[in-house]
């Protein structure tokens, strides 16, 4: 079992016959080959719930319905709810970086990882933090028994996180880890980045 | 048509016979009625598909889900995603008050305001914000268009204003509107009150 998109994809996770015209097909990338997969209505476009059809985690859980759409908000310029084949190529490539840190830490490959491994798996992307903020992460991904986060817990993490430190490195002028802020521009930025 | 709830449920609102006992039944509050109502399980609790499958706003379009999850996380303590009747009278009075106001500005019911209006109702709630941050407000929430906060837009606002309101306030020690806050307390705080 190998991660990337491909393990979440739901059995027959080949493209659709003709999706593509025969000649174009050997030169797809898996990103093309995935998007003629999801896009079940063949509208050249997927939304979150073309999406969250598509995605299962290691234990045949759906990815919630949050976590789709703030997939798809990453790429969906135009606000209209739905990406192309071009923007999610962008998505499949962007995503798929945080899956292979995240699948280094899932051993067991079922989707979820705790703790210890969350604290790894950050440091692997460049971030330090502390052990209260890690267990934050966690109570907050997994409200019930506060021990794991799954898969697509894990991407909304990483899109928040990202999201958050580069409206924070924007105004961290000195880059010493702290800045000051009015309350609206408070407001923009943790409304503006929320989904 | 009166706001409040009640115009945004669906038709045929009143109580199913037999919810509550009839020698119980003056005493019940809107709130319980409406509870009652919604609760189609009749598990005694409620969550965000049940809200969502009784609110409309004036145009028949469904609440998002977004902001039915929103509604029931604030007031769902142990975090089971469903909350019982008197967390429920809770939202309702709550929600209400935010729904009086919105209703003041809603003058044709349609439950949809424009960018002035929302201004009006912010202020009427006790904040001056720029238009600047108004004009943000309405882009976020209108993204197609740019013109109109739906009532259930509204109530994520409200939301959402509130939740970062409070965090600010208690980091704004000297009350000049302005705080000076860490990288992961930012992230907390961004994190930590979204949804």
């Amino acid at each position: 079992m190998s991660y990337g998109y491909n393990p979440y994809a739901q059995p027959g996770g080949a493209p659709p016959p003709g999706a593509f015209p025969p000649q174009q097909q050997q030169q797809q990338s898996p990103a093309y080959q995935w998007f003629a997969m999801v896009d079940r209505d063949r509208s050249g476009k997927i939304n979150a719930e073309e999406l969250q059809a598509a995605l299962i985690n290691g234990r045949g859980e759906k990815f919630s319905s949050h976590a789709c759409k703030l997939m798809i908000s990453m790429f969906d310029n135009d606000a209209s709810g739905s990406i192309d084949v071009y923007e999610f190529e962008k998505l499949y490539n962007y995503i798929n970086q945080w899956l292979q840190v995240f699948k280094t830490y899932d051993q067991d490959s079922s989707g979820h990882i705790e703790e210890g491994e969350l604290t790894q798996a950050f440091t692997q992307m460049g971030f330090r933090f502390t052990p209260e903020f890690i267990n934050f992460l966690v109570k907050k991904s997994d409200p019930n028994t506060h021990k794991e986060v799954s898969v697509d817990q894990f991407i909304v993490l990483c899109v928040q996180i990202q999201r958050f430190t580069e409206a924070f490195r924007q105004r961290d002028t000195q880059q010493n880890g702290t800045i000051t802020i009015g309350f609206e521009d408070f407001l923009s930025v943790a409304i503006g980045c929320s989904y």
